[in-house]
């Protein structure tokens, strides 16, 4: 259809705050939610895809950035007026799923899903707002075992995904801690935007450091940009008292456990509960390497009943390099639905920035495809039925299907990062050969082999091979095993 | 946190028009995609991944249920008042990354992507508003080879994710066949609503018969419902001589091409390039039984320009099961954005919909993990250790994490078809043994072994035994490779 000329041309630009992934960085993604999927498979955890969006109720509010005016996710009006959300999370999508099949489902009921969430924040330099998460929730089960089995099961979802041991560590806690010392405190337990506050303080801990989660503790906190944010109002013996037990950590989770017994006593429900964790660990046989008992772990999201973890990658001489993942207990998300309560924990790792923080780590560039060029577009039929007979002995292959001369094609194939090029010119035809450009030996020897003459005068040799055309899979799986 | 309680109580349900998708069937859909991808990869397509959503002026306009209030897409608008749409195709966002990113990408830039899109069209049986696309486009060719090499690909990619051959055929031809007859018939080249008109007809052949689009090609049609719907105005005598060409298709290629040549003459652009694709076709080794020139393809999206796909599944007797794919030749896409014109074209095949039609065919339930059961409360960690010890040797496993008897864990075990069973009770503990139930052979022997007593007896033993400890991994294997 010849359509009328739109007068108005719309500027080619994706939208604010997203990004396109292409090529090697998109595939190591991939990979990497393949492997961690693997592992949840492993480990019991069967498949759930959910719609991207959901009707907003059934979502729910529990974003960190719950002032901002669309509460952080991108809504949207059906037809029939009702307002529809686009997923900010996997886990608030789960709940109403279990809520809604619940009497089909095992029980209890374990899944993994993996998918793309949209958060409505402001974009910023690596902070997109739309990114893969890869989840696993176990819903119905109330065991410390079963949140130890999600400290376990993300150590080895990290390593599956080519993290090595010490290149991170999985960090938890409870709020039951935080509930507690906020009780001794006297704050009231319906008191919910001061606790709220003071979840929010603690979990900017790693950010602010002490000094800064006292301040909004206390009466509030000036930022370098002169915004003031308010404060939970504490004194600063409670505030300190706070401190005191996000200070709690031990590089072994006995020494932390030890801590803090000491300082809310051995009754503590919190305190037991991080035991039963610690003991189920041990048997899972996750050392302190791997995991450890952090209570300055207390994560952003609002719906945490229980235990609270995150993961971490761990630089040289034991930087964080920030969280790759997190999660915990959210006892109460599918009695929003249904009235009873149904306990589930879960964890989450953000694949986004794993595959970031991975990427930095590697450089190979993937190889291409192997390239036959076409000399003569009358001939184009052989240069197709060439590559297909490539594909048919389990290589990858096509025929260059653009209008570029010689020069053109090579420039092509070289930023196609092709292993090899197929030449059949009107000469070549009529001796019944074809010349093999082995494009990756090229490239080394235009980089220099070295100071071998024998070497160098060998590969000259092999980089360019006129062939009979029956020999033209054995020759280019001969060059694509060369390197 | 204890948050204060909402006064009404969501509903769990999920959005209209959707789905949730899980276990088997969505393992099925996983599984095609990956296959599929590997045949676009083996082509030399490169992967790419843009945002769910878009500018709505980025993604244009070009549903075919452009009628409708908001134009068949889900919008929403952002912070700073500009309109978003979720992406309605893979397409539209392929051209706007390529106008944004033209100089970088190799020429010509061949990519596959897969992944949801969304369309805000009447939710019905089985007509779903998102489902899944996995597309691979050649942008930068002008070449029929690449439209051959797409109708190709498509074959190829059916019978990769399990289409045998036979189980389907590629139907296509070239929008300038019908551009020829309207000239013919004397439709101005810029009465562009007439050829919509005529072109949506056409695409209805299929459901309505030659009565139907006649109809529509004339003064216009009332359908079951009485709904009537505008015709393009033609005389009789000028529809039928569009029927007769929409009538032209052959089960050979080279008779429908020849039937063309006789309708339209040996000079037509549009039966040119048919035979260019023919003889690239013929090339790439595709039989008449893949693929098939029928006029009577169109397709309905505005925005092709020549070549057009789609993929049918044949059933037995050679009846078709409708459409699970298509494309074609799009020429002016990235010219919206850039003036120039760039050359494109692709194949998508719709994922949710093959894999509804292949699940009709399969009814395997897959296994699920290896069941640890907990006996004892206070020995979960035993249970625990176990599930590691199995996954270890590479088998799914895991521990109940759940509160019921031994009769509610055998239950869980049979709904997540466990193929073994894991119990370590007191007394076996006390012996340093685990007693291995293997739960498909107990399904087996109570559906009848048939009339062999002593496989029966044989059986019978094999299906509960007491193994020491240390052969709890030896045993399983066993038991798992036995059916």
């Amino acid at each position: 259809m010849t359509k009328p000329e739109d007068p108005t041309r719309p500027k080619a630009r994706r939208a604010r705050g997203l990004q396109d992934r292409r090529g090697p960085s998109l595939a190591l993604e991939r990979g990497l939610i393949s492997s961690i999927a693997k592992v949840y498979e492993d480990w019991g955890f069967e498949p759930l895809e959910t719609p991207a969006f959901e009707y907003v109720d059934a979502l729910g509010k529990f974003l960190p950035d719950q002032d901002r005016p669309n509460e952080g996710v991108f809504a949207m009006q059906d037809d029939d007026e009702q307002w529809l959300a686009l997923r900010y999370d996997l886990t608030a999508p789960l709940a109403r799923f279990v809520a809604e099949n619940f009497d089909a489902l095992p029980k209890p009921y374990r899944r993994w899903a993996a998918g793309p969430v949209w958060r409505n924040e402001k974009p910023g330099p690596r902070r997109f707002r739309e990114f893969w998460q890869c989840d696993a929730d176990t819903v119905g089960s109330a065991s410390p075992a079963a949140d130890a089995e999600m400290i376990a099961m993300a150590c080895a979802a990290l390593e599956a995904a080519g993290v090595k041991r010490g290149g991170y560590l999985l960090k938890f806690s409870t709020r039951k801690l935080l509930d507690a010392v906020l009780d001794r405190i006297g704050v009231p337990a319906d008191a919910y935007s001061i606790r709220l506050i003071v979840l929010r303080a603690i979990d900017k801990f790693d950010r602010l450091g002490a000094g800064g989660v006292q301040a909004l503790l206390g009466a509030g906190r000036k930022d370098e940009s002169g915004d003031f944010t308010k404060g939970a109002g504490l004194s600063l013996s409670e505030a300190n008292e706070i401190l005191q037990f996000v200070s709690a950590g031990r590089p072994r989770r006995a020494g932390a456990l030890a801590e803090l017994e000491r300082l809310l006593g051995g009754d503590s429900a919190g305190v037991a509960e991080l035991q039963a964790i610690n003991t189920a660990l041990d048997a899972l046989g996750v050392s302190d390497e791997q995991a450890a008992l952090d209570p300055s772990i207390v994560r952003g999201l609002e719906y945490y009943t229980g235990a609270v973890f995150e993961a971490q990658l761990i630089g040289e001489g034991g930087a964080s390099f920030g969280s790759v993942g997190g999660g915990g207990r959210y006892d109460d998300l599918v009695a929003r639905f249904r009235g009873e309560r149904i306990p589930a924990t879960g964890f989450s790792i953000g694949v986004s920035r794993l595959a970031a923080a991975l990427q930095a780590q590697q450089s190979a560039q993937a190889d291409g495809p192997v390239v036959v060029l076409v000399m003569d577009q009358a001939r184009i039929g052989d240069a197709l039925a060439m590559a297909n007979e490539l594909r048919a002995a389990g290589m990858r292959a096509e025929a260059y299907l653009g209008a570029g001369g010689m020069k053109a094609q090579l420039k092509y194939a070289d930023k196609r990062a092709a292993p090899v090029a197929v030449i059949q010119g009107g000469d070549e035809l009529a001796k019944g050969v074809v010349t093999l450009k082995d494009l990756r030996l090229g490239a080394a020897i235009a980089q220099g082999l070295g100071e071998d003459r024998e070497a160098y005068a060998k590969a000259r040799e092999q980089v360019q091979q006129e062939v009979p055309c029956d020999r033209l899979v054995a020759t280019v799986q001969e060059m694509l095993a060369r390197l």
